[in-house]
Order: structure tokens, then C-alpha cells, then sequence
């Protein structure tokens, strides 16, 4: 079977051309000018379209069990909201409690994943816990299974935060298996005993959320992450970063000589704090860690963004719904689940507010959301550029669409999106996912376990 | 004509695919797995062999007169060390004096040019004095000749430096023109003291000019030129930086949510202060300003060069003969004329160096040295990238080619190298401009006319 | 005649306690528990009272010409008010044009207050200019006038602003005179600049003023101050800091090993910019340079100000009428007068916003405001302390007297008062300069020809 | 019982005065420029001296086991040796085991020093746990005991370091009772690890001491402290500040508002790690943490020691043995019990290199040596100054004397010095504590039981 896309405008994150691409199974084999479609050939018209690589994102939750509920997508849901917003791929958070074998983690969130989703996927392993048991399972995960970065959390109290012994050694596994730590980076007793303090003082709406979580405490995770990965000369991804503070913290490392890789999120780059003000407890709606900030730390981080300081944009997907999960927390934000939803609407967001509002141009976009998480986490270049060889990934963009978000229609198994009524231009007319056609005139077509486990090579 | 390069690894800055490219005429027309070659199409056999675009220098000086010499290069021989060294295009800088209108010095420099390279090449416009006529000069040089880029000194002390209204103005001008502010960061005042104390104290070897330009002194520039960029909201592109100090300001002002270019030179990223201190006026090999920095200067460069911090990498290619140019300032360091040659050598440092030393990997090396320099200045997707509809400006590089850096054997027209006996791997075996073999085996083959001014668009 | 302080606590910088003071002609003679006042002695009663040293203002302007006015005081009514409000002696600004000789500034300076003066004064040399001709002036006049302090603008463009080679010059010689040099660090071409851009833009109201200024211009300026300090390896005073961004700029200095300075105004620390956006042109009386700042910016100078990082708190008394001074500029800001008087309140208002506030102790207080100008400025130890030997300038603080401050009562010559309406919680009681008894019981007793010139050491 | 001093010059950190000084009983009670003994008045001739309040040592120890070792000094050899070098009040460390109760641990050092120093003494209370328990306790000490500063370590894993969360209670509750938080500020799990891989690749001679604990490490302690400070917005001291990146980082957060005294140490400044890099172990008696540092550090710290950025001086004195004691570590580092001795010669060496090497003034000299740590801690103004009212602890200074430390003929009880050797111009001829003549023409003449506990207020 093959697949020829037609007469589209081709943009990677370092080219710009019309061409015909032309694929066998799954796999890109051709691009040319002209390409005459063989008998058989399934032609997807791509005249007036963009032509992207299938957008990756690098920060993703689906089976998200939290103390006390559990996010709401399945892969299915997920995969197919991602799919529909012209994600092809995403990478997952295998999370053990601090008690449980990493392996038997990654078994269980394999089992949650396996032939359930339409879309590619892949997992970062989270380290909760740190001994010669848990290295052995992590050295075998890095080099058998394909899972080549580990996170960790300097957030989260007695529950995911790991001690900074267990962070130097982490950071010298990985350096000498070439896998890449994402950090999580707050200051847990910090976040912990401001939470006290909020609620004790009566303080319990979802706006003082973000008093639990000021930038100071981000940036204090950010520089105490950086110190320990200067210590062990290991590559460090910022995850999340949402702050000016957070953001001065990592440069002042760069300019001291130390590699840092930056992501932001779609939502830090588009809200800010006023969101979880909203009277009536909608703010809920916006509860999330890091939590959003000023107006004026959006502009640094396009700002940010454009120059390739910070180098990518993924979501945190989280989707809890309002009626059911986020009012658990109506009488105590610390009850709120965290989290927005957004891996349906990422990429439609990025390119109507940052390539059509000028803050980014199309490279950068493709890049930020497809290249750059490819190749740091080591899919790339089968995933995160269109080219000959890679999987046929493709997403054929109308870029004169216009549509406006809202939960009603969209995919994503939650009943409230943060972005409801917003208007946005351009959607994915055509996913293809390895060769196969998942979204066909914006509306999805395939089968709901196309997709597959996606193992990385060490990028570090 | 066409021309078929066959079975080679293509790198761009984000795919790497084994695929036969196709050239008609100037431009790339089909890139595909396997391409059968028509009859009469010229085969250039890749396998084993890498295949890059063109590498493009964004710093390059060749008509080059100075108030006491003049450099040595003729586009001839320059365009011709360019290309056997894979840099298919340059951009030169216009440098008009202060009374001097600038569409005079341009002419001057497009008749030095015109007809006389093998290799393309664009010019940057210096500005070294603003007023009403020359603003409209300026506009109609973005506007109707392609020039789309200024280049400012805070350096050079009653000769090239501007003023602050005069840095001011022609940041907004950029900014409304859509064009790019190019800086020489140094503080002129603080230099021309220095010098003078220096000389004064007797201190006038190679080795005391450094002391005369200190990494302070940089810092400074690049703080105020980025402060001045800050009011216009201008994008600003920091020339050669070569510090810690620099680079550390710089940073600071992305923390606080500027956009900010940076490029490093070659030499930057591979010396050190110590060769301006070799013996018997060796040490003035190596005057050039900014001077040659510490070691922990040049490994915080690679880094920042690593993640994107820095986006490019230039030559600031500057040929004064040993004997008869330095050497004229043998009793005087502040009479030496500043600059190294390198245009020829630039790309396999940085692959020797930098790839195979596994400092940055194959797609920064090919972002930093060609795409990020095309985008950043107008010329892409035309240059920079290998895409159908590009220009057919390709290197086949032999990644196993071992040789030795020698003035005895380089093309620049310059009596020594300042990387004599240097071992190097790779080179490029075929490269071509606009389809045209211009390198064949490592050896010039091409017209010495074939290089044409590249008009470029505004990017900034 | 002999004068007896009975029953106080004395405070200084570094003591406390509680003792009687006696003096013999000007001078201080003897400090113990009890002193049985001699026949003919003059007793004040200090019983529950404070004793402070007479309080020494570095930076007030009495006779000022600008372009468009002079501001409003004379020696006389400066003195006078000075006196009542504790400041028994002040430095002012001798201003030369840029086309005079200091020496002829300095007459005119000296002439306008010889013999006018109830108070001691002395006088800091502002540099507008730098030649051989000037330099030979300050030598003498640091060496024979005894005075000791430079002043010079990075402000004030084609004006009172120096260039980077005058001011590294200044510097130099500076130290090499054991001098102090004195910055108004804002960059002179940016505020020109940004006036022009707001006043063509038909933004004229004083609230726009601050924007002509913003704390990125006052950064840059300090940086760029202690920048040449530095080279100069000079001691730096950088007057009337007023922001975060500047306070920042030099704590980094610090940070890298740089001696600083750093004095702030009252006005900074009570005042802020929402004042200069009072509506009916009533900004205007708040309009000064460098701005009134934010909220934050005023906390930030206190905590500077407790832990000694900020070394002194000063006026910049510039006394200019609400009606026919201020209002010169009712159309257009730049033609505002700047300045505000202060003289008269700074001690008041300091005392009850700093110690009673709990923000400074007593020690800080007497130090900030007395001490540490006397000590930098080499008037040290005849002015800023208690002890035997120095001049009987004393202060008998009622920290119970209680009072508001109006225009309607004040003694400086000027039509309002920034802080009309606010109430004062303690007052000088008694003042006396030299042994003379000034202020009694809070009224003015003393000779308006009492003050006499301060000739100072080299502190540098 | 009376004693008059006369015909001194009087240094505070504010004044300077010839005058006589006359003391009863315990205090002083007249300060005149001629006083007449009364009969049965000792007189100490003080003509060509300087008087100096009796100096306070903020960081010492004296009863200090270690885990391997116990310091040699009693109180009465520390005390006597403080005495001879002008020290007449000292503040020592009550550390508690983990395990131990505050209020025991306070038994035992009260119980070490009771009626055995002949120099007076407070204590700082070190908090190695905390909890409920630990909390009430400390309030009856602040409020009852009159130890009103708490030492907290962020160093010393699994032994004295505290958790973030008990380090954010301590500060809270040091606001709440006014008392001041010191901090020893490193990276505890840095130098356990760094320690043990140093260890592991046999660097184990004492010059790797340093790279256990490089200044990146103490900068992240510092960073960590002030980050909980301003979270508390609790007063914050940073104990033996050694490194530039320290100073760097607690100068940011002055720039950013936030109060911090910073204490330095005699080492620091005189100092550097190339002694601890002197062959044949001798290194070993160069080894304490924080390290010595670089010849750059020493000299950053001058320059924030003169312009007040670095509040004290102290010694964290800390004697042990060359021959039985730091031979433990004769094979491996992190067994050399840290610390060096210096309570005996911190004045002398800071007059001799600070005064009379020009860095420091006389004032500043009095200020960071007695005055300063006598306010910061509550000690005065009966400690750290000399006026009516105080303790007569006064030090005559003879300006001219001249001699050279060494082992030989020091009092500590410690058989090296890490002086041996230098230089001294100046020594405390004769010192009094409370009235009572302790040292004698350089020889000490008091009662070695003379010294009381001095209960501190609260002074934060």
C-alpha cells in the first residue's frame, strides 16, 4: 500500500518547499517535485496545505492514578484527541510509588498502553526511589527497552520527591547510560509547608494555589536541580518551566558553561494567573504545578522560545474533570487534581498564537513542537522531521480553517476545556500515522490500536 | 544539465536520511531513496559519504582596508578557499567610513566582488555614522538591494563607533525595516585607555592586547547594546562573543525576556589566550578583538553552542600576512592589524572538533555553520538546507579523510595558518553552487566568476 | 562659653548610652554620667530626650540655576530649615557649565553662600568637563580647597554629561587624589531619546516623566559607572539610587569584589510613582530624576538600607514652586523642574518611618543619616559623631513631640510639600552648630551668618 | 575599685578622640579630654596607644567533640589567649546531638565554661533537630537563658544537618522571638558524595579537601538558607562566607530586597588553598570547611568587608593538633578533624593586613571585629563600644609593637599555628574586662576565673 501527499507546502524545522511525498508502508521513501501517483496509490491532496512531521509531544499523562482519583483519558481517548491535533506521538510518565520496582511500574503502565492507542507513544521512566535494585532495573530499561530518560521530582513531599543523594546518583546514572533527566523543579517542603500555611490561615480558594507555589520556589528547584547536574556534568531538561525566575536561574547557569534544555507548556505560554482567580470556583479549571504566572512571564517565554533558549512546548496533559475530580478540592485547593488537558489543542494553539501571532515562525513551531522533543529524547529522526526513511508521520495542515475550542466537541475524555471559546485558525486535515491514515478531513478514520510502543535511542 | 549525487547520507539540520539527490539547472528538484540518473546527468558517487548544504559564513571580511594596511584576500582567492573548505556563501561587511555615504562603500565593495568569486556571497551593511540621509539610504538598501542586515561597532574608538542616539536610531530603524542589528560589542572608550596605558607602561607585546580588550570590557558592549535593543525592541545578533563574561550578560537579558543571537567564531571555540603569548611575536598570529579568551571561556561556548544558546558560528575571516602586516606592529601591539584567516578551515574544525570531539552532534554542526546563518539572515530555505526548490549548493564530505592544516598548502591568500600542523578528519569531496561542481576530490575545479550576489529577504 | 547637655541619651552610630555633655567654645570637651555645669554655663535639659550628632545631608542643591529657573532657596531659608530639622550641616553641588573653569564655578558657589549660611556647608565638585586645564583645577582644589568629591552626570545629554573618556580620566584622577566620585547613573542619550519619542507621541503629563527614565535606564547607568570605576580600581558612590534593577546592577559588582557606595533619598524610600501620577498636574510636585520607582523598589531599599548595603540617605533638595516653577512644564513634562525639597524633613521623616517603623535601629539611623556621610565624605570625626574633640553639633531629640507636615509651616522657601498632611512623631528640640545654640525649643534662635565652609580630608 | 586610661586615642567604629577614659567598678562612667585620677585610681598610661573597645569573637569554638576527636583548648587556655590578642567576649556553639535535648546539651557547655574563662562568653544555640519538643525549649532559652541566635547546618549530612522543613521552622520561630538564624551554608549531600568519590579514586591527601566542597557548593547552601529566609522573612546570617560565587549569591538577594549580614573569617581573608596544598601533609593544618579558597576570593572579601557588604569577622576557631589529631586523616582527608585555630591572633592580623595594609579603615577595623557582632547579637551596647555606661572592656593598643606569631609562644593550647612565622605590627598592651586589668604590658595578670556567661538580647 502506499501514500502519495500531493502538492503541499513542505515545512520542517530547517526547510520550506513544495514537494510530493511519496510513501511505502510505513515508511517515507520519496520527495520531489512532482510525484506521479502509481496505480493502487492512495492520494492525499495537499494543495494549499502545510505539510508537517507528525507532532511529538514530549510531556505527556494517561494512566495518572493520584491519591485520590484518577485522570480520566484512556490511550484511546487520549490518542485519538492527540491525533485529531495533529500529535502523532507522544511520550508518557511511567510513575512507581516509592515502594514499587520500577520494572513492575513500567509493566503496568505497558499493559495500560499496549494496543489501546491510535497514536505512537512512548514512555519516560520516573524515579521515585533510588538503590542498587532500582539501578540494575534502570540500566536494563535504558539499554533493553528503549526507555532512554528518567524524571524526577524535586516536588512532591513524601510521595514522589527524591532525595538530593538519590538526585546525584540518578544524574550520574544517566550520564554514564546516556539517558537525559527531566526535572520537576520546586521545592517540595517549600510547596508542602506554604500549603499548611494557606489553609491553616483559611486560605482554601483556588487562587492561593499559586501561593503555594510562588516563582521563588521554582526557581530554587531549578538552580538545586542545576547544581547537581553541574556536579555530575549530566544533560538536564527542565520540565514545565513557567517562570522569569525559573528562567534567569537556568541562564545563569548557561552562562557559567552548563547545557540545559528547556520546555515550557502551551498553557504557560497562553495563560497566566488570572485564569485560577475565576470566581465560582472555575479557577479549578487552572490548577496545575507549576502553577500559571503574570502576564509578563508569558512574553519572556515566547521571547525565550523564539531565540531557542527554551527548546520545547508540550502540555502536562492531565485531564481531570471539573464536575466529579476538581471539586474534590472546593473546600481545600490541596485537594484540587492537578492538571490541564490539552493535548488536543497544543499544536492548533501554538500555530494561531505563535506562528500566525508572529512570536515564532514556522521552523521554530515545527521544531518546538515535533524536532526538538524527537531528538532530545531520542526518537528522531524516525519521528520529528519529514525526510526519506522516516516514518511516514504527516500531518496535512489547512491553514485558512477556522474553529473555535470548546469541550463540547472535543475529544479528550474531560468535561470542561481551559481554552472553551477561543477561536483558532488552522487544523490537521490529514494525520498519517506510519503510513496509515488516522484524520481524514479532520475527522478520525483509523483504527484506535494503530498505534505502537516507540523504543529511544540514548540521546544524552 | 543535471547532476545526481548518489548514495549518500544526507544531513540537514533536522533529517538524516540515506537518499539520492537531483539537481536541474541551480536547484534541487528531487530527493528519493534511489534515483536512477537520466542519460547525461552528472553522477557524483556519495556512498560513504555525508551530504551536507552548502555551509554558509555569516562573518566574513575580504576587501578589507584598515587605516594602515589592507588584507590580503581577493574574492577570487577567498570564494576559492571557501568552497574547498564547503562554504558555498558568505556575507561580507560593507564598512563605509564615517564620512562616507553608504551607498558609496557599497558600490565600492559590490565592484571589489562583482564577477571576481567562485563562491555566492551577500553583504552585511555597517553603519558607522546615522542621519537623515543616510536612513534613507539604509531603507532603500533593505528595501530594493537585499540587504537586509546592520552591523554596528561599540568599538573602535573615533573611527567606527557609533554613538548611543546613533545605536538608538538605527535599532528602530531595523526594528520598522524589519532588518537584523549586528553588534561589535566592546566598549571603545575603555579600549582606547587601555591601550594607551598599556603603551604607555611599555607593555607592547602580542600579549598585552588582551589586556587592552578584557572580558569586562566585552560584557559592557554586550549589556549595552542589548539595553539599547531592549528600549527599540529590536532583534540584536551579538557578533563574535568570546566570553564568559559576555555570554553571561547576555543570558541575563533572555532571563529577563529578550530575544537574543549569538555568534562565536571558530577560533573562539579552539584557542586561547596562550598562543597571543607565544614567543617571538608568534603571538601576533592571534591579535584579533575581541582577543583570544581562557580555556573555561571556550568550553562554557561549546556548551551554550550545544543547546542553541548560540546559534552560529563564524570565521570574523581577517588575512594579514605574518611578515609585512603584522609585523607592523613588532614594537607595537595596538599597530598590529587584527584579525585571523579561516574561512577555509572553519567547517572541518568544527567537525573535527566539534562532532567528532562529541561536543555538539552532526545536526547543530550543520545548524550552526549553515542553516541557523541562512535563516537568521535572510537567505533560506534558498541556502542553508538541502529541499527540493533549494539552490543545488551541496558538499559531499569524506568523513574519513585525515590531513594536516598547512599555510603551505591552504588557498587563503595569507603567509601562515594560525592552526599550522593541526590534524584534521573529513573534508569535503564534492561541492557544488547552484548545481554547478566547483570542488571535485577536494580539488577547485569551477569558474573563479561563478559566485553571484545573493539578495536576501528580512528575517529580523 | 560653655554648654551643657544634661540628662539625654546619647546616640550614635555605634553607642548608646546615657551621659551629659559638655562643651567649651565649639568643641566637645567632656562626656560623662553627670557633669555639674560650671557658673555661666548654658544648661539645656535633655531628661527623656535623645541626643543625636548634628545630622549631615551629602547631596542638597541650594543654589541652582537650570536652563529655565533657579531653584528657590537661598543659604538662608536651606540653613535655617535644614537646622530645625536636625541637619547641621549639608554638602552642596558646585555645578560648573560645561565652558566654565571649576575654579570660577566655585566662586560663584562659594559667594552665594559665604556668610548666608546659619548652617555649616560644604561642597562637592561636579565635572562637566575633562582637560589638562580642568584636571590642574581639581588638584587644587582637592588639595588646598578641601574639597574632596567629584560629581559626575552619565545624564544630562549635552549638558552636564561627561563622556567615557572624561569620566575614566575622572576616575583616575580621582584616586590618584584620594577623591570620591560621585554618579547620577541614568544614560543620558536614552532619556533624550525616550522624552522626545513620549512628548511626539503627546504624552506630557507628569506621569510620563517616569517612563522617560525607566529603572533599565538607571541600571545601565550604574553598571556603566562601576564599570569604569572598576578599570580604574576607583572608589564608586553612586548617588540617589532609586530601583531594584539599579540596587541589583550594583550588588553585582559587589559580588565580583568591588567597593561600592550607595546612597539613596528619602523620597525613595517613602515615596513612589503613583504620587508623580496625581491627577491636575499635581504629579508635577513628585517629578525628579531618576523617578519616584514601585512599591517593591521602596522595600528593597530598606532592607539595603538595615543591613548596610546601602550606605547613606540623603535630600537632592531642589526646592522649585508648585506656581511658576513646576508649572513651566503643565504642557510638556521635560520642561518640569525637577526635583523636591527635603531638606527640613528628611531626619523627621526618617526617625518615624525608619526607627519607629521598626525598619532601621537608632545606630543605622544616626549612621545613614550623619555618620556614614561624614565619614565618606572626610568630614569625619569634626562632623557625624559624639566625642570629644569634634565639633559641638548636637542634637536634643523629644521623641514624643508629634506634628504634621505642611507647606503652610515649613521653613524652605517653596510653595509645597511633598508630604504635606503627614504625620511626624518626634523633633529637633534644641541644635546646636559648633557650641551655638540654633533651635530652641523647636524655633530658630540662632545667627543666620553662623554657618561657616567645611574644608574636608581625601577619604577615597 | 577604680581605673582611669589615659592619654589614648579612642577608636570606636564611630569616633576618634584623644581623650581619658575613667571606669568604676565594672563600667565606664566619664569620658573627657583630661580626667584626674582620684586617689586609689589605677592609671594606665595609654599616651601613643590606641584605646579600642574590647573586641568579641562571633564564631568560636571551644568544648567541641567530634566524632573521632575533642578540640585541645579549655576555656581557660582560649580564654586567656583571646584576652592576650584583645578579644574580651567570645560567643561559642552549643551543638546538641541529633538525639540530645537542646536544654542538655546547654548543661554541658555552660558546665565546660562555668567559672573557668577568664574572658567573658555567651552562646549560640546550634539546632540539630526539630521538633515540639526542641521548639518550647528553644523559647525558654531565647527568652529566659539569654542566648538569643540559632546555628543551623546545612552541612554535615546525617549528623548536624537539618531538613528543609526544620529549617523553615527554625527561622520561623528565630522570627517570631527575635531571634537571628546563622547558617552554615554547603551542600550537605554534595560533600558526603564528592568526599566519598574523592576517596574512592585514592585523592585522599589533604588538597582534595577542597574539591569535596568547591565554591558551587557553598554557593547553593547560601542560595538554599536565603531562599527559606525570605520565605520566613526572617533575619539571616551566613557564617564564614569564603568564596566570591557565596558573596555573588547572597548579593542577589540584597538586589532583590532581602536583609542578610554575612560574617567572614580572618582565614578567608588572609589565607588561600595553596596552603592546604603544601607538601608532606602540612596541608593538613589548612583544613576546615568551608575551604580556603582563591587569592581572587580574598580580595572580593576585603572589598565587601570595607564597604560594609560583609557585616564581621571572626575565626570559628577550632584547635586541633597537628601531631595526634589532624594526623587522623593522614591517609585520607575526611578524616583530618576540620578547623583552625585563630582566636589569639584574629585582632592583630586584622590590624596588621586590614588597617595598616590599607583595606580597611580604624573604624571599620573596631566595627567588623567587636561592634558589629556585639549589635548583630545583642551584646550591646554593653559589649562593642566604649561609652559611658558599658562594660569597661577596653583594649590599649600599642600601634608600634612588633612581633612574630608562632606555636611557641602562642596560649592556645595547640601545638602549630597557621601563622607561623608572620609578621605582626601591634598588640594589646593592656586589656580590662568589667573593670578588672587582664592583661598587663602584653603578659596575662587576671584571674583565670574572671569571665561571666553574658545573656544576650533579642536582636533580631
Amino acid at each position: 500500500m502506499s501514500l502519495l501527499i500531493q502538492g503541499g507546502e513542505l515545512i520542517t524545522a530547517s526547510s520550506r518547499s513544495r514537494a510530493d511525498i511519496y510513501c511505502e508502508g510505513e515508511t517515507i521513501t520519496r520527495i520531489a517535485a512532482h510525484i506521479t501517483p502509481p496505480p493502487d496509490c492512495e492520494v492525499l491532496p495537499a494543495r494549499g496545505c502545510l505539510v508537517f512531521p507528525g507532532f511529538v509531544d514530549p510531556h505527556v499523562h494517561v494512566y495518572l492514578p493520584t491519591p485520590s482519583t484518577t485522570a480520566k483519558d484512556t490511550h484511546e481517548s487520549a490518542g485519538k484527541a492527540a491525533l485529531l491535533g495533529g500529535t502523532t506521538c507522544y511520550i508518557e510518565f511511567v510513575i512507581p510509588a516509592r515502594t514499587e520496582e520500577p520494572r513492575d511500574a513500567l509493566e503496568t503502565w505497558r499493559a495500560a498502553a499496549a494496543g489501546r492507542s491510535p497514536a505512537d507513544y512512548s514512555f519516560h521512566m520516573a524515579i521515585t526511589r533510588y538503590d542498587a535494585s532500582v539501578a540494575e532495573q534502570l540500566e536494563h530499561i535504558v539499554s533493553s527497552e528503549g526507555i532512554t530518560s528518567f524524571k524526577v521530582h524535586l516536588a512532591y513531599k513524601d510521595y514522589l520527591e527524591v532525595s538530593d543523594s538519590e538526585l546525584y546518583h540518578i544524574l550520574g546514572l544517566a550520564r554514564r547510560l546516556g539517558a537525559i533527566t527531566i526535572a520537576h523543579c520546586e521545592n517540595a517542603a517549600a510547596v508542602e509547608l506554604l500549603r499548611r500555611q494557606l489553609v491553616s490561615a483559611g486560605r482554601r480558594a483556588p487562587r492561593w494555589h499559586y501561593y503555594s507555589r510562588p516563582p521563588e520556589v521554582e526557581e530554587e528547584g531549578t538552580r538545586h536541580f542545576l547544581f547537581f547536574a553541574a556536579l555530575q556534568q549530566a544533560p538536564a531538561y527542565i520540565a514545565h518551566l513557567s517562570s522569569r525566575a525559573a528562567l534567569a536561574a537556568a541562564m545563569q547557569a548557561v552562562g557559567k558553561g552548563q547545557r540545559v534544555w528547556i520546555e515550557t507548556l502551551i498553557q504557560f505560554l497562553l495563560l497566566d494567573k488570572s485564569y485560577a482567580e475565576l470566581p465560582d470556583f472555575e479557577g479549578a479549571k487552572y490548577v496545575m504545578s507549576p502553577p500559571l504566572r503574570e502576564k509578563e512571564d508569558r512574553s519572556a517565554l515566547w521571547s525565550a522560545l523564539a531565540a531557542g533558549n527554551i527548546s520545547t512546548v508540550g502540555t502536562d496533559h492531565a485531564p481531570f474533570d471539573f464536575h466529579g475530580q476538581k471539586d474534590l478540592g472546593r473546600d481545600d485547593f490541596t485537594r484540587i487534581p492537578n492538571g490541564l488537558p490539552g493535548i488536543e489543542e497544543r499544536v492548533k494553539l501554538l500555530y494561531t498564537h505563535g506562528v500566525l501571532g508572529g512570536r515564532i515562525d514556522l521552523h521554530r513551531f515545527v521544531d518546538a513542537a515535533s524536532t526538538r522533543p524527537a531528538r532530545i529524547f531520542g526518537l528522531f529522526p524516525r519521528k520529528g522531521t519529514i525526510q526519506v526513511g522516516a516514518d511516514a508521520d504527516l500531518v496535512v495542515w489547512n491553514p485558512d480553517w477556522q474553529g473555535t475550542i470548546s469541550a463540547a466537541t472535543h475529544h479528550m475524555n474531560v468535561d470542561y476545556s481551559p481554552y472553551e471559546g477561543w477561536k483558532i485558525t488552522g487544523r490537521a486535515e490529514y494525520v498519517t500515522v506510519r503510513g496509515r491514515l488516522m484524520v481524514e478531513k479532520g475527522r478520525f478514520v483509523g483504527p484506535v490500536d494503530h498505534g505502537r510502543f516507540i523504543g529511544r535511542n540514548p540521546s544524552g
